[in-house]
Formats: structure tokens, sequence, C-alpha cells
């Protein structure tokens, strides 16, 4: 007859590792290690076929097979020396599922299975331990009355807490054996009632029940649902493992413990871990009992320990990576519970890969492929010191929006900032930023704004800066200088002054001043891991975003292969340009206008010249004016308050009025109405669709005109000082090939010009971002003549979708919840959607220039699986902010690991 | 040897209308009246292909061509009996371009060729008035300087300018003979100088030269544009055309005169026209004499009149259409100078084409083919009388949105509207309008607004009333209760109550009140020809944009068959409903928003019923809630300033503040910052891009579900009363299958719930709009759920182009002017880029729904070209507002019959 049942332990096992069509997941992992000599508690496992005919004969497993299960528990009670229902030496077995499939927590599991009046007295009497032993009988009872006989758990509960309230005792821990046992019999009378049969005495059919329950749950709803949310075939059905309980209280020859092959916190080759003798699995991490560190055992039971380590090694041979394992040492003999490829930190992820990879356990690539990507963050920014930290109250929790630690004391405006950094670290709170902050979130270690979502103004500013940013805080209630939130029933007032500290990663806002660690990213070991990753990733580019000669520095320190973004505008609101700026904007005709773009001309020239010396020979990527000009003028809102104010201010409110808009106070009342007729002339209903972008350059071609000269002038003059200047002019905002067109022309006249006047040329190339669905679909008129695409997948990702970044917090919680999107569509490209967009746009762009570079800017260029996304649909290269620029390093050399296709890059 | 030289008049010709490729089309068009036995003044055309000789032959003309073309003129000299160049009876001829296509005023014309100072004074003799002569010739030296000896025209003007300040005379036609003989010598004198050559005074000469300048003015740089633009190859040149001038102020034997052969205004069949003894063409229409109806050239020369009215009869039937002619009688003789098919109004056109048919001048397809469907307009809206129009002072100019004629005194608010309506027309005046504006829009008789494009909340909303409105007219300054204009130098100040008159065809605005003259849209004309229409259009179906009862029965007068979209948050407006709708936003929780939504669902309920009873036996497209919320509720900015003024308001501020927000006075200071706080938590960037369509929903369900609740108990109800009730319920602004399914699930549901209660089913659809790129792009799984969709084209466009329609003014006068869109997008259909969205989510859609209904219910729906767009691409309807249908029935009809491929319809 076929065989159904695989019997595993002793060193031996009827399956194997690749058997898990058959046998499930965990039914191969344990055939596995029994396989490779690894000591586990002996059992066997009934396998997937069996449940399949289970449910095709009515809920009834064959004879036959019942047969061989019965056999199968012959050999474990024989191979581990106990037998099921024995009161003097009783055998317990847990019944587990296990699909070929990971269906984590979806199906049932019963524990303690072989427990009745006789076998728990005997427990009892041989752990010496009786509230132990009835405690386990109570606990096998309600989950087998739950899982086998379907007896609603609240009636367990109801029993329990009735009994408790009797005891009148708080915690579970305080009820005694004697209260144990008048529980069990209200859990038996509970069961007789429900049933109308008595709770099975028979260990046997305990068995034959539970397996079957085990099956049954294959249907539970939220089993079925999790198997059409991950398309688990409805058929393939789950496996039933029984293994024998093992227990390490059963004196001083017994102990129990759990440890790491290397240490998961730094990486570092030591065998690490702890354990306690005469201990239960969950008294290690308790906490009720100190546990000593795993090197004592080699004192305490030299045997077991030696064994452990032999084990522990070749089993992180076996599985080539650092192992997480459970062991529990039952009268002198060893059982390995668990082994798994255990959790490390991000150094201590790069420090192992490394090593492992010079030990010769794996392959470099491999060591490449260890490392998640985001991982990385924790050696790019400061960290919490966990102690410290945890002596601070949590007050909120806001998104995630710029990794890293960041402690300081709160300011509520930019100028604020600025005065209060002047005597030490600041954290800067609004309830949003807009550009005018920029010069207070430069002098400011961490960001924190009530509203926006991870793609607002703060969130791509301060990852820019590498500065850790919480956004969206929506239970700060902001008012002048102070913030309040309701916290523990309570409600805390934050003042100006008052330390904070931010938690970029988890988002979490901490009252007071924790330490952090500075992160160390040159360390020897980070540094090879990179080298790799780039020898992996070839070709393909990974650049960075940054507006400033100081960022670009950075980039090139994190290794980027140019600037692939240059945000002009970003220069435009400095202190010494913004009236330059707002003059130009205020002009009311060209010939004004003109004057003000003469002066910011130099400024901007000084700006290039320092980006170009920075990439000398790495390609600048310099994008046009891109915002609506209005976000360069005082706001329409505050304009209309002050002016509805202006009549009954005092001088205080006056002198402000006048700062703020750098207005005499004197001309406030001519001058206010009229600033606020041009913000009105320029207010928009949706700014993100409104008048910006190339819209800008075409209706005023004099700002194109005069960027291309700064361009190219500053080109130019670096050029002739021996520096390879790589300049690519780019269009943002395009809708099709005209409006490209248009601003080419000035461009190409420009450099003309500039080049004539000069007598010598550079090579640059114009190009376009894609980020809006016309531009995409149009892409093969674009490409004619545009030289390279450049993916803004901010833009593209708001025009797709119908989506703005700025308003998606208000209902991206119940999205989120739905699983209407898989993903944050602002943090990963919406592969599905934008993505289909992209793919059609390289499409097009390459069929009328095959040749044409492809590369993608928005933020998504930083996020890992939106860089294995790039690499696969053929782009060239990814621009990320430069804190960010080692993730996408990485993510593109797994891409190209991983990629079995032939690649489309062209270029 | 080839000809290449045609020669026609006479009643023959050597070419014919078919030769375009060789005569171009105004050669084309000579020889084909002259082959007709019209009688055209004679002459010759020279072939398109010897343009093309003279470029290759280095911009001559060989001899063996110039020989046929004095064989020509020889011929057109016998026929005509005058000779070039012969003083005592000169031949005048004009040359002029003419390619295979046309390129109206692209290239040069010269005119009165032949002139030289013996023909000049032969022809003042024979005419006996030698003003005419010398104004003649010095017009000859001006046309044939600038075109043929490149002189600067400016440099005439200066001689022509200084002449007539030394004359000191303001007007050209008080210039005496005398100072025309003193100009003819200066320009001479100038010629002299800038060619260092006499003005050739031998005919031929000017023949030759005359002819190779219009054949270089082929490369002139508007035309090369104008080739590029409408993708004309360079290389076809053009032909020169040479033809007798013939003059009708000869003395009393000469007459000219213009005309039509059917009235151009009413359509009627009567000869039409007027005409001059002894004048010249422009005299007719310059206004100096009073011309005679052509009825009395019957008495003044009745030969001419005989052969006038046989020669315009057959031209009418040769060309099969309406023709307005030109004519001259030179001395005895008539001249046809030209007949085109005239321009007619929208009266006329449907009258006419329906009058042909019946006559069998022309089919019934091609009569439905003769009128354009916006010609329409006129029928269905009130015109302006045009002599009282004259009187008025145009004072502003805007964008039209929606067309007719409006008068009635100006309201600034929608309440001031509704007062003063009370006692007569008005119009509303409003910056922008928002849907709290609709009781006022609603008793005006026309809209006003200074901001907002042609798809604004003020254009959408008065094209759904059928009311005449101009948006964007940006030159006005409306402060309260009054606007003014700069125009003409002053300064106009409009009041309340004084009387304005809109041109919602034209956009512009007057001063005063005009005379309207109201349509007939029932009259048999156009009753027969949509008719007509209707039997062409097939199974294309038109639908109408309607949201009340009433709008559903003007719709079914329109012949709309069913609604395709009912905006259901236009029902929320309304004075009793407005408190329920904020009650329900501003609600904490669910059960108050779920008591507040109880209140609205009877009222719902009654619409819908009255919308089913409407379109007994026709779908309607019901829309679930769209907006965002904050549209329900006062504007955030009024909010901040009342609430920065409220420290210092008077009492009638606060009553003010009182009515505006509905709280009591008392409560102000209480309530109005908690308002404040709700809309400040509901404020969005982007709205557009917000939490608005399935988005609200999803995150409220017991809207959708109240709306379908109240969708089905209407439609149960009144189909137990008999009506044939078909429900469409549309799901707005998804991006993708799962949004939609939600949706769908719970709209299922209630449903089945409503059925199961009233004991009795209705059949339903749910369908989505289409309306995001990502829908588009993943329509193939939005159709396995979805039974229809409906593509809503304002949306679509604005995330497609990244546009917002109502910021796109800003930019769209430069856009437009440098033909960066072909048309505007929120007008027409972008074909080019918004199309491939469509056509992309028709293919995916019908790709796993064949039978999948789609239609579009945008704005476009109502625009012919459009209408012909959804037509060809393979939808199933279009819906557009009520008093658009007749046009899209007509525009669909007209695509219908020029449908020659198969159709993608497959419903």
């Amino acid at each position: 007859m076929k065989t159904y049942v695989y019997s595993f332990g002793g060193g031996t096992s009827d399956g194997d590792g690749k058997m898990k069509d058959i046998l499930g997941g965990k039914g191969a992992g344990l055939a596995e290690m029994s396989r490779a000599g690894v000591p586990v508690p002996p059992g066997f496992t009934i396998s997937t076929e069996v449940c399949t005919i289970y449910f095709q004969n009515n809920n009834r497993v064959p004879d036959e097979i019942n047969q061989q299960v019965l056999a199968a528990l012959g050999k474990l009670e024989a191979r581990i020396g106990k037998k099921l229902g024995d009161p003097a030496n009783p055998l317990l077995v847990s019944v587990r599922s296990g699909a070929r499939f990971s269906m984590p927590g979806m199906m049932n599991t019963i524990l303690n299975l072989g427990l009745n009046d006789a076998t728990t007295a005997g427990l009892a009497a041989l752990t010496n331990n009786p509230r132990f032993a009835y405690d386990s009988y109570r606990r096998f009872i309600q989950m087998f009355g739950e899982v086998a006989l379907d007896i609603d758990m609240e009636k367990f509960d109801h029993i329990f807490d009735s009994r408790k309230a009797k005891a009148k005792v708080e915690l579970d821990t305080d009820l005694t054996a004697k209260d144990l046992q008048a529980i069990i019999e209200d859990y038996k009378k509970l069961v007789q009632k429900e049933t109308k049969k008595p709770f099975p005495q028979d260990a046997t059919t305990q068995l034959v029940m539970a397996r079957d329950a085990v099956f049954r749950s294959w249907w539970n709803p939220k089993a079925a649902y999790y198997r059409k949310m991950e398309k688990i075939p409805d058929e393939i059905g789950t496996a039933a493992n029984v293994q024998a309980m093992v227990f390490g209280n059963l004196g001083d020859t017994s102990a129990t413990g759990v440890g790491f092959t290397r240490d998961p916190g730094s990486g570092e080759k030591v065998f690490y871990g702890e354990f306690l003798v005469n201990a239960q699995g969950e008294d290690v991490v308790a906490g009720i009992r100190t546990p000593l560190p795993i090197s004592e055992l080699e004192n305490v039971m030299p045997a077991s320990y030696k064994q452990l380590r032999e084990i522990t090694t070749s089993l992180e041979n076996h599985y080539r990576d650092m192992q997480d394992f459970e062991f529990t040492i039952e009268e002198g003999t060893l059982y390995m519970l668990q082994t798994r490829n255990g959790k490390r930190t991000g150094p201590a992820a790069v420090r192992a890969a490394v090593e492992m990879a010079e030990e010769g356990l794996i392959t470099k690539k491999e060591a490449v492929l260890r490392v998640a990507p985001q991982q990385l963050d924790q050696l790019l920014h400061p960290v919490f010191d966990g102690p410290s930290l945890k002596k601070l109250q949590l007050i909120a929790n806001g998104i995630a929006a710029s990794p890293g630690a960041a402690v300081g004391r709160a300011a509520f405006s930019a100028d604020d900032a600025v005065e209060l950094a002047k005597g030490g670290p600041v954290i800067l709170v609004r309830k949003e930023t807009t550009p005018d902050d920029i010069h207070g979130m430069d002098v400011s270690k961490g960001i924190l704004t009530a509203v926006g979502g991870k793609s607002s103004h703060a969130a791509v500013v301060a990852r820019g800066m590498g500065r850790p940013c919480i956004v969206g805080a929506g239970a700060m209630n902001i008012a002048a200088k102070q913030f309040t939130v309701a916290s523990g029933g309570k409600t805390i007032t934050v003042k100006e002054g008052e330390w904070i500290s931010l938690d970029g990663t988890t988002a979490n806002v901490y009252l007071g001043k924790a330490q952090t660690n500075e992160p160390d990213p040159n360390s020897s070991y980070f540094g090879k891991l990179m080298k790799w990753a780039d020898e992996f990733r070839g070709s393909f580019g990974v650049r960075a975003n940054a507006d400033i000669p100081r960022d670009a520095k950075a980039a090139r320190l994190f290794g980027a292969e140019g600037i692939g973004l240059c945000r002009t505008e970003h220069m435009f609101f400095a202190e010494d340009r913004i009236p330059h700026v707002q003059a130009m904007i205020l002009a009311s005709d060209e010939k004004t206008r003109k004057k003000a773009l003469q002066k910011l001309l130099p400024m901007q020239r000084a700006d290039f010249a320092g980006l170009f010396k920075a990439m000398d020979g790495f390609p600048v990527v310099i994008r046009t004016l891109d915002p609506p000009l209005h976000e360069f003028l005082p706001k329409r809102e505050d304009l209309m308050v002050d002016l509805a104010r202006l009549p009954h201010a005092d001088a205080k409110l006056k002198k402000e009025m006048s700062e703020k808009y750098r207005i005499k106070v004197g001309e406030l009342k001519k001058s206010l109405p009229v600033l606020l007729h041009r913000v009105e002339e320029l207010h928009e209903f949706n700014p993100m669709l409104g008048h910006r972008g190339c819209r800008l350059g075409i209706t005023y071609p004099e700002i194109t005109e005069m960027q291309a000269r700064a361009i190219f002038e500053a080109a130019v003059q670096v050029a002739k000082k021996g520096v390879k200047v790589i300049p690519e002019v780019m269009i943002p905002l395009i809708g099709g090939s005209k409006e490209f067109e248009h601003q080419k022309a000035i461009v190409d006249q420009v450099a003309k010009d500039v080049f004539a006047k000069a007598g010598t040329k550079v090579h640059y190339m114009v190009g376009t971002m894609i980020e809006i669905p016309r531009a995409a679909v149009t892409a093969d008129e674009v490409a004619k003549q545009a030289e390279f695409f450049s993916f803004g997948t901010n833009d593209l990702t708001q025009t797709t979708m119908g989506l703005s970044r700025d308003d998606y917090t208000k209902f991206s919680k119940q999205y989120e919840d739905l699983k209407i999107f898989k993903a944050d569509p602002f943090a990963s490209i919406d592969q599905e959607g934008v993505g289909k967009i992209i793919e059609m746009a390289i499409q097009l762009g390459r069929s009328t220039r095959p040749d044409i570079e492809i590369g993608i800017c928005g933020e998504h260029g930083g996020d890992p699986s939106s860089v294995e996304y790039c690499y696969r649909v053929g782009m060239n290269y990814v621009s990320c902010s430069p804190y960010r620029v080692p993730i996408a390093r990485l993510a593109a050399a797994q891409a190209a690991i991983s990629d079995k296709s032939e690649s489309m890059r062209t270029a």
C-alpha cells in the first residue's frame, strides 16, 4: 500500500526536505533536520494526500490509513521510550497543521495531547510539579474543546475567569494546583453539556479527533480567505504533524534555552544565547528567572553543550546562514525544537554576510542577496539607544517619512528654529512645511508635521537632507509656539524649547531626550559589501537627487554616479534670492521680469558650477523651474486674515505683518491688498494640475532662457578649468511633443549663443520628465526630439491614480486595511497600474529612439522593490536622495543577480 | 510638347474640376465653371508643374513654357477683346496663387496687372474716372513692388502717409486724382532707388515677373509653416492663375452685385441679394451708396437679370447647395466673379437642407450632413436681435460656456438673485459659482463669472440648465454688489439692478438691455431633419445628463433615450437638504451619520422615482456621491476671515455671519472655531485628486448604502405602478477593480434586501465611471465585475493631461496661440492623448466582457467632433446636457453616415 504517514526522529526519516508537496513545509523541514542527524523530538507526518482523501471520503480517514498512523505511533513510542496514555510514563504529543505554502496562524494546533485524568496524575508525580501538570491538562481540554469539539472558547474563558474571581487572584500564575483542578472539573462538565459526551479519556481517540480537526481547519474562513488573497489553490490540503512533546523542567538534568550562531546585533561570529536549568521554554523569555549566558552551559552540562555547538554549527553549514535555534534538554537528552535563519540588525546582516562569504560558507553573490536593502538605513542614520528610549513617554505616532533618530528642542517656525539652533539641537514642528521653511529645516535635527504623507514637502526635503522626519502626526494640535496631544488619558503640552525625540523609522514621537548612537557607514564590512554589490550591478546606474553642491558632495560619498535630479527651484528659496524671485513674479511686464531674472542669473550659475565640480565626469540632470509661482509668495489665506485684522491691529501685530510680507508698516494698508490681488490671480484650485512645470517656461520663456544661460555659462566656465562637465537639461511636466519642442528650442538657442561667445562647446542633452500619462502614451512622438526620459513617479502616480499625495492620508488607512492598494503607492511603484503607463512609455520611446537614456527621479528611486522594478523594465538608472544611494545600489545589484531574462536595456 | 498652360473662358476650358493636382484648387474651379457655361472672366492657369520646374531650373521658367503662356495670353486677349498694354483698350489681369490644398492668405496675389503710365491714361479716359485709374495704378505699383520687387511695404506706406498729411486729409478716399498722381511719381522714384531700375512699363514683363513672384511665395515663411502644421507636402508647388479683370463701373450698362440662391437668414427659397449700377464690387459692401434689392435688376437690365437667374440656378444645381455669388456686368456683359456654397444661419441651414432634399436636389443623407451640429444651438436658445445689440456698449469678453442670449439685471449673490428675480429677469454675476449658488442660478436668465473655464461649475451647471453663461471674464473686478471693468479707457461700474446683456455664443458682455428673439426648436424643418438623423443614427444612443425630474422631462422632449448621468449630489444642495448633509458630514460617529442619512433617504427616493417616471422604458444611470465633502460646507478662507473679524464685528456683521453659517449670534464665538476645525480637517491641497468619488463610499459605506436603498426603493415603488424602470448604478472615480468590487457588494446587498422586502425585483446593472488613467489601463480586470463603463472625460482629461480644468484658463491663451493643443481639450476630446487611454479601456474592457455597454457622460458628450470620435471608437452611446441632445443626435447621425469601417460596437 502507498505510504501516507512518514516517521522522523533518531537521525533518520521516511521523507526529506524536498517533499513539501506531500509533507507540507513543516513536515519536510522536520524530516530534513532529522535526516541531517539533528536530534529533533521524534514524530510522524500524516501527508497532505490524507487531507484530500478525508474531504473526498465524507470527512473520514479510511481504516487502512489509520492503521499506518497507529504503526507510526508505535514507532514514535519506541523511539522516545514513552507510551501515549500510559500514566506511568506518558507520551504527550503536539498535532500541528502544515501546508505546502506557509499560512502562518491560519489553521489549528493542539498541544499536550495524551493528557487525561490518569496521565495528568502521572505527569504530576513524574515532574514533581502538580501545578504544571494540571495547568497543562486544563490548557489541553480548552484547546481540544475549541478545535476538535467546536465549543465556543468564550465558555471556557468564562469558567476560568469565574474561578479566578472566586480565588481572588489577579494573575493566572497565582492560581494554585487546587484551583486548576476545580477548573478542570468545570471544563469537563462543560464538554459533557455541549457535546452530550464526556471529555475523551482515550488518548488514541484524542489523536484521531485532533488530526481530523487539523484537516478541517483547512477550511477555516480565515484560511480560505488567506488562500484566496495569496492565490494558494484550495485543493492542495494540509498535512498533520504529530510530534513528541519534551520537557526541560524534569529536574537538574533538564534545561531549555535559545541562541544564535552569530551575534544578531553585531554579526560577530560568537556563540550567542541563554538558558535555564529545570525550566520550560517560556520561562527563558518570561523574565521571572534570570537566564544564564549560553557559555555557562559548558560548565553545567558539558556533553550537551558540546553536542549543541556541533549541531548548531552543522545547522549553520547546512542552511548556509546564521541560525536562530531553540533547544530543550530532557533528562540529559538534547532536543532541537526549532532552527531558522536568524533575524538580525542591519549592521549584523552586513557583517555576517561579508564574513560568511569570506569564510567560504556562501558566495559573494549570495552575500549581496543576504542583506535587505532597507536594512542599510541603520548604517546610514543615527539610531536610538534602546534602554534610554524605554524611559521616555511615547506621545504620538505619525507616518515614517525619513528614517533615523533625532533629539532636540521643539521650535514652531523656521525662524524660531534658526534662533533656537544657536543654543543646541532643534526639532522643527509644523502643521506642514512649505518651501518657505527650508532654512528652518536646514538647521533642525529632525522634522515633525501634523499633516501630509510620505511624499509631502517635509518628507521629500527631509529625505534629501538625510534628516529624520515624521509627518501626518494628526493627533498633534499645533497652536502658537506649542502643541498638545492626548496621551494616556491626559493632555500633554509641549512648548517651545522642550526636548522631544523622534524615531523616523517607527514614526514614534517621545517626550524628553533620548540617547542616540551614531552610525558607522564606512565600516570595512559595509565597504566590502557595497563593492561586491557594484560588481554585480553592472551598467545599471544609481544617481542622486541633489540641489546644492553640499548635497552633491554627500551623494558622491555615498557612491552616486551623477545627479539624476537637480530641482532648480530649491535654489530660489534662499534668503538672498527670494526677494528677486518675488520681484520676478510680481513684475507686471516682461522687461521688469527680465530685470529680476538677471539678478538671479549669477546665483544660479554659481550653484550649477558647484554641482558640475562635485560631479566631475558624471552627468548632472538639471530640471527647469517646476513649482507653481504662488509657492514663492505668501499664503492667500494668511493675507486674507491679516487684511481682515489690519484695521484693528496693534503695533506689535503690524510689525509682525511687516516682517512677514517685507512691507513697511506705513505701507501695509496700501500694499497688502495689492499683494493679495496678485496672490489671488495666481491662486489655483488644484495646484498640482495647474500652471507649473514647462507651462511656466512656455508662458514665461525668459525664465527657461535665464536658467539655460546659467547652466551653459557655468558649464563652459568649469570645463575651462579641466572639469568634465555633462549637463542634461530636463523639461518638467510635458504632456506631449509640442511643449518639449518649444522649450528645447530655447535651450538649444541659448547653448549656441553661450558656446559662440565662449569659443568652446560642451556636450549636453535635452530631455524630459515623464510624469503625466499623456506624455507616456505619446512617448514615441516625444522621443523624436527628447534625448532622455526621466520618470517623475511622484506626479505620475498622482495623475495615473487620480490621487493627491498630500490628501491621500485622509483615507489611506481604510485603503490599506481593505488592501485596495498592495502598498503605499507613493512609497513603492504601483506596478499594476502606474507600471503599465511606465512600460508603455519605455516601449514607445525606444520605438523611435532605441538608445534613449531612461531613468527615474521620483521618490521611488530609493525604494528597493521599485529599484528592482526599474531594473526589470529596462531603465538605465535610478536616482534617489543621497542617503538612499547605498540602498539603491544594493537593490540594483540584487535585481541584476536575480535577473534571468534578457534585459531590455540598450544604452 | 506637354501642356503647361490651361486656358478657360467663353464656355470652354482646357482643364476641368478634377485636375486639382495640376491646376490647383482655384484653377480647377475656374475650369469647371467655364466648362459648365458660366461666364467667368476668361484667363489661363499656369500649372503647378511649372512651379516645380521653376525651382528646379534655378528660378527660371524655360522659354518653351513662356511661349505657351504668351499663346494663352493671346487667346485671352482675343476672347475679351482687349490687349495687354494697349492704351486704347487695355486688358488688366490678376495673377493669383492656388495650390492643390487650400492655404488661405499664405501666398501672394497681384491685381490690376497691365497698368503703366500709358494704359492708366487710357483707362482714365475709357472709364471717365481718372481718380479710379490713378488709384488702381498706385495700388498696382505698391502690390507689385512689394511682391515682385521685394520692396519693404512700409516704405510705400510712408510715402502715402506723407502725401496724406500734406493734403491734410483724414481718409484715403479724400485724396484727389492729383494727389494720387503725385504718389505714383513718388512710388516710381522709390522703385528706381530700391531696384536701380525704373518701374517696368512693359506689361508682358510685368506678367512674367508677377508669375515668378507668385511661385516664390510658395516658400514664404508663413506658407512653409502652414504646410508643416497642416502636413501639406513641400514639393507639390502652386499654380498661377491669370485672369482678366472686369469693371462694373464703365457707365450705366455696367453694374456689380452679390447674392444668394436662398435666404441665408431663413433658408427660404428666394433670390436674395443686392446690386449697384456703375459701381465696383467694394462699393456694394462699403455702404457709401445704398444698393438696390436684386429684384430691381430685372427692371434695370432684364436680359442680364434673366441670365443671372439662370446661371445661379444652374450653379445651385451643379454644386447641389445654396450658392453665394458675386457678379459684375461690364458694358452689358455678365461675368460671374465667384460662386461658393453660402454661409447661413442655423435655422437657414436646417430649412435649406430639408427643402433641398424635398426638392430632390440632394438626398436625405446629404441633408443630414449639410447642417453643422453646432448650428442647432441657434434653434435651441434665444438669440440677440442684431440691430438692438449694435446700440449697446461691449464692456467685457470672457469664455463662451453656454450659448444663447440673456438679458437681465445684475445680481451679485444667489440670495440677491432670488430676491431680484421677483421683479423681473436677472443675470447672476459671481467671481465663480459653487454648488451653494444653485438656487440663484436657477432663477437667473444668464450667468457671468470672472474666473473658471469651460468646465467650471458655472459652465457645467448652466449648460445643464440650458442657461446662457460666460465664464472667466477676468477683466471684471467684482466687489460688494457691483463690478467694474476698464472699457474704452474708462472705468465702468455696474451696480446691482443695472441691465446687462450676455451673448453666450460670442462670450460678449454688453451694458444695457438688448432685444432677444426666441427660438423655435419645434419648427417642422427641425423636426424633419432630426427624424432623418435618427434614422441614420441607428443603434448608437444619445442620453442626457439630468439630475432632477424637471431636467429629465426636458431631456425627453429633446429626444434623449435615457439618462446617462444623474449626479446625485446636485440633489443634496437644495435648501431643505443641505442642513442634513452638513449634519452628516459633521457627525463624529457612524451612528449620528446614519441618522442624518435617514433624513435624506426619502428625499432622494422621491427624486429617483421622478426620474424613473420621466424615463419610462429608458435607462437611468445614477452615480453615487462624487464631490469632496468640503464642497457642502462653508469655505475655509471665509471662515478664517470671519473668525478674524468676529472680535470687532458689529451687530450687522454678526447677523450676516449667523445667517451664512446657520449659527445663532450668541454661539458664533464658540461654534465658529469648531466649524473651522472640521473644515480644516476636510481641507485638501488638490481636491480634484482627493477624498471624493468612490473613496467616500469606501470610507463611509453607509452613504452608498443609503443611496442604493433610495434607488431600489424608488425603482420598486414606480415599477409597481407599471413604469418600466431600468436603473444603472454607477460608481465614480475608481482606480481599479478592488474599489469597484467593494462598492458593488454594498449595492447588490441593498438590492437583495429591498427586493426581498418588496416581494418583487427589477433588473438593474452596476457599472463604473472610467475617469482615471489607472482604471483605463486595468479595465480588463474592472470589466470582470462591471456591467457598464461610462467615460468621465472631464476628469479623465484632467488626470491624463495633468491639467486642472479650472486652472487651465491661466495659460490657455498662450497654449492655444502656440497650437500646443489642437483645440480646448475640455471642449473636444484630445484624441491623440486622452483618446489613447479611452481606446485602451474599450479594448481591455471588451476583452473580458465583450458585450459591455460603453458610453460617455463627460461634457464632451455634446461636442460634435467628440461624438464622432465616440462613435468611431465603438461606444454605445453619448450623454450630454439636455439642450445639446439634438446636437449630439445630429453629430451621431453624421458619424454613422461617414462610417466606412466595420463598427467596433457589439452591444
